[in-house]
């Protein structure tokens, strides 16, 4: 169920509008906190494995032949309260268990090696069916060496809910502080 | 004279490989810190405008229409000793100054922004004619508001060379550790 940006499918709207929308929230929220000074973080371009250009022109350049490439690092970066922040973000449709699957080897080292150098990192995790959405830190996935699957209670007795709201709707840096900064907002 | 990622033009190749050298050096840097556990720092894909897409099988998305699209932060960005990264790398045929014309206004005021939220940000730049290369910290850019380009020796009097090395051959980081760490290179 995981396309790349932007394009859905709309076989199941209800669903697939619940399903989608964890970037669509967190581009919206990190757009909030740069235009109000808050923190500058991005999502980073999808790769693209480019494989035929063309010059239709002596100043255009069309890419005729392309392939979505695999990530080496993670969907999300920047700069917030003076600290390096990093995060993947993945939804589920499961209702009982988060998939490990769903995030690749590579980017779960990059994670883990984050943390040693002194940044912060960690996974946005939705449960979309059941509209739940979790602040899992990376330092946690010791727990998970060698498993195939995070089960829903696990997140519920261990991790931080990110509370729904308005403006941003997904709000997650006050998450952020009260787990990294000790629930400083200013 | 500025082609995306790995295009050559190859009519004058000594100065072609010159002038195209600095991504590549910066990306063997990247890795050479990487794999030596010394930093976490990554190019960013290039942003890409996808137009049209098809499906010729049931697993495969190709992209079939796309542009490259002007990226809205730096080509550069990760962690060091702690600290948050962020940088763009230009490089100039010029062998008097640096135009300013070569780097976006968004760029700049990205830069700028990452200095006031406590986080490393400069600008590598090269004069390839030259082969020199340049340290230059995003805190000098409010010297050059409204202007049109950098004099080469400004440069010189105010910014620190990057030196020419072995393995990495441009190893960049001992400059930010002159500049950032107080010369603290462990």
């Amino acid at each position: 169920m995981n396309y790349p940006n932007g394009i859905k499918k709309n076989k199941t709207i209800i669903w697939s509008n619940r399903g989608m929308r964890l970037e669509e929230d967190l581009n919206n929220a990190n757009t909030f906190y740069l235009n109000n000074n808050i923190a500058i973080i991005h999502k980073k371009p999808t790769p693209i494995k480019i494989k035929k250009i063309e010059y239709p022109s002596r100043k255009a350049t069309k890419i005729t032949e392309g392939y979505f490439d695999i990530s080496s690092t993670t969907d999300y970066n920047g700069l917030y309260k003076g600290k390096y922040i990093d995060f993947e973000a993945k939804e589920t449709s499961s209702e009982t268990s988060f998939p490990l699957s769903n995030i690749h080897n590579h980017q779960l080292i990059h994670l883990k090696k984050i943390v040693e150098h002194g940044g912060i990192s960690f996974i946005i995790i939705r449960f979309s069916k059941l509209n739940l959405t979790f602040l899992f830190e990376s330092e946690k996935l010791l727990d998970f060496e060698n498993k195939k699957s995070i089960k829903l209670e696990y997140f519920k007795n261990n991790c931080k809910i990110i509370k729904e709201g308005y403006s941003p709707r997904i709000d997650y840096l006050k998450t952020v502080d009260e787990i990294y900064f000790g629930g400083k907002n200013e």
